[in-house]
């Protein structure tokens, strides 16, 4: 028989889909995959019974033309610019294979989600990372003069994330104003995740997109947004004149996303601005933060409070995930998955805070007991 | 500003998308897109109805395990075989990752389903193709011996199509077990397209698997066997032992299909059985096509009657495909469509007869003016 090809061979199960399988496999409590305990909100629950049934064959690749404009709505921009996607993995890809190849470089920062490198990979380009600086004290930090001596003429692109995961770093209108030079002078596209975008704790998150209209494409998700991370509904809102292309390659990848659950987002991003979803999600999700952070506090951990996403970063070094999901019954993400060219900071792990208050409360009372 | 990459640029919007917007815009009876008039049936939308507001979140990137175990026990083989794609799209997408890339050679018939070339393309290898031949009294059939003259030491896949879209050929067993002596003689592998495995108008098709299992991928499709073609639901049934790596590049791509809707299609594959769901669906495309054949040739056409699919093609010297959109209200899609390397057969169409009678009707008195 002929062999698969070598990036096939090197593709892994995702630590996130691992982790989780194993929580299952030993019934451990999940703070490893970043998925809501919660069920999704009503309106949408109730716009998709409405839609399945009545909008069930292909939508236009580019997305159901009622979506396009609920996003554009949504974001402040033109439906005619916004790509509806099989979630925010797929818009990635879809970017990182419009935008580079081989002979290309793109730079994003480490701590890296997990699906950033071998995206780069599949495209032909080499990622390039700049590590982010970690203190015990003062937390995660940006290091702009990093990330200007990383840049080569081969450099394409920087793929940014904020809302961050897993550090939960917002970063400021100047660290972006800052970034957006660097882009500027060095005629770079600049792919801005920002699928937690309603998931922050202090101040609202500057979009790059409103500081760089003409290079930022905007990748969002309605699985995060609406706590319905299953439902594969994402959408890229790309420079003005590019969505057109940009559909072009999505069409080769996957064709179009599930219709009825467009349809339903469609009629829920609207509602969920007058229902006042996303001010409720922070709230809830700030207390449970609270909770965790303040529980693993007490066992001795470091704990970085993030200012968005759903995920906290702490330093235990007693700690290992692979121990803690055997033996603790709790699952964890350790550090060095988001960690490829550089050395993870010893002893971090990534806990996630959007599982109930049981859960956290009994993956706390399970780790106290690991702890004696 | 930088420029998209020449393989974001050369992305075009696909002839079925192409020409559904046009008959939108024109008020024009769609017998273009392969989608169906009819509404999925009620056991797979209630099931989806139940699935929502209950598996809303991530699944495994391979599928849910109740559906891949369906998907096995529908196709005979083992769930651990199997991969869930978004629809059968991405699954042939993941296979040209997987399978060949730089350097190789793919080898196709012509006419060629148009999403087959992009993705070759894009996984970087060549597409090489075989022309079927046309006879305008005995129709479409294969020269195997011009399959076998295009074989070079680069070759390192068969994709085939059977039921065939567009040309609704089903191959014989005698034919398949030609295919599998040249592959296994060149060490290929097989990518049989099955998604139209229960629309067939005769002879059960023999799917490629139960000849060749240690070398052949089956696609197949929810969206085509249960007439929701808007879901995203398909699959890959691998060889033994291959669908971890598969599964592995699939996530990069799209990370897991929608989980609902994949619940959904656990419960309706074996109820679809149960309750002679294909029978019926066979029987009523029948009488469509019958319908669409008999009209078509009382206006002069030649019609190829397929053995399998939803569609039908047929030659009429004087129709061209974007008049008729625009001019006669009908939408079909050109036969050159289905052809890059070799020359469509002039005249050449692909219509669709998973319409409505009356839309057949309609379409069909509307021709009968043009013909006037």
């Amino acid at each position: 028989m002929p062999e698969l090809l070598p990036r096939a061979r090197a593709s892994q199960e995702s630590v996130f889909a691992r982790m989780s399988r194993l929580a299952v496999q030993h019934g451990a409590v999940n703070l490893g995959q970043g998925f809501p305990a919660d069920a999704p909100p009503a309106f949408l629950l109730e716009a998709a019974r409405r839609a399945v049934g009545t909008l069930d064959q292909y939508s236009p690749p580019a997305g159901l033309p009622a979506l396009r404009d609920a996003v554009g709505a949504d974001l402040g921009v033109d439906g005619a610019d916004v790509v509806i996607t099989c979630g925010a993995t797929e818009a990635l890809n879809v970017l990182a294979l419009s935008l580079y190849g081989p002979g290309d470089e793109v730079l994003m920062l480490e701590p890296v989600f997990d699906v950033y490198l071998p995206q780069a990979r599949l495209s032909g380009a080499q990622a390039v990372t700049v590590p982010m600086r970690l203190d015990p004290l003062s937390g995660w930090s940006l290091d702009l003069e990093e990330v200007r001596a990383a840049l080569t003429p081969r450099t394409r692109a920087l793929l940014l994330n904020s809302p961050y995961n897993p550090t939960g770093t917002v970063f400021s209108p100047h660290e972006l104003s800052a970034l957006i030079a660097l882009a500027r002078q060095n005629d770079l596209w600049i792919i801005s995740d920002e699928v937690y975008d309603e998931l922050y704790f202090g101040e609202r998150p500057t979009s790059l997109r409103t500081l760089a209209p003409e290079r930022t494409f905007t990748v969002g998700s309605a699985g995060k947004r609406l706590e319905a991370t299953g439902w594969r509904v994402g959408w890229i809102a790309c420079p003005p004149g590019l969505s057109g292309m940009v559909a072009g390659i999505r069409q080769q990848g996957s064709f179009c996303s599930p219709t009825p659950l467009q349809a339903a987002v469609a009629t829920a991003l609207p509602l969920a601005r007058t229902e006042g979803f996303y001010e409720g999600l922070r709230q809830e999700y700030a207390g449970r933060m609270a909770l965790l952070a303040g529980g693993l506090r007490d066992l001795g951990a470091t704990v970085f409070t993030p200012s968005g996403t759903y995920f906290l970063t702490a330093l235990h070094p007693e700690w290992k995930a692979e121990e803690l999901v055997e033996h603790a019954g709790v699952a964890v993400i350790p550090g060095e998955a988001f960690y490829a060219r550089h050395v993870a900071p010893p002893g971090l792990l990534r806990l996630a805070f959007c599982k109930s208050r049981v859960e956290i409360e009994t993956a706390l009372g399970r780790l106290q007991r690991v702890r004696v």
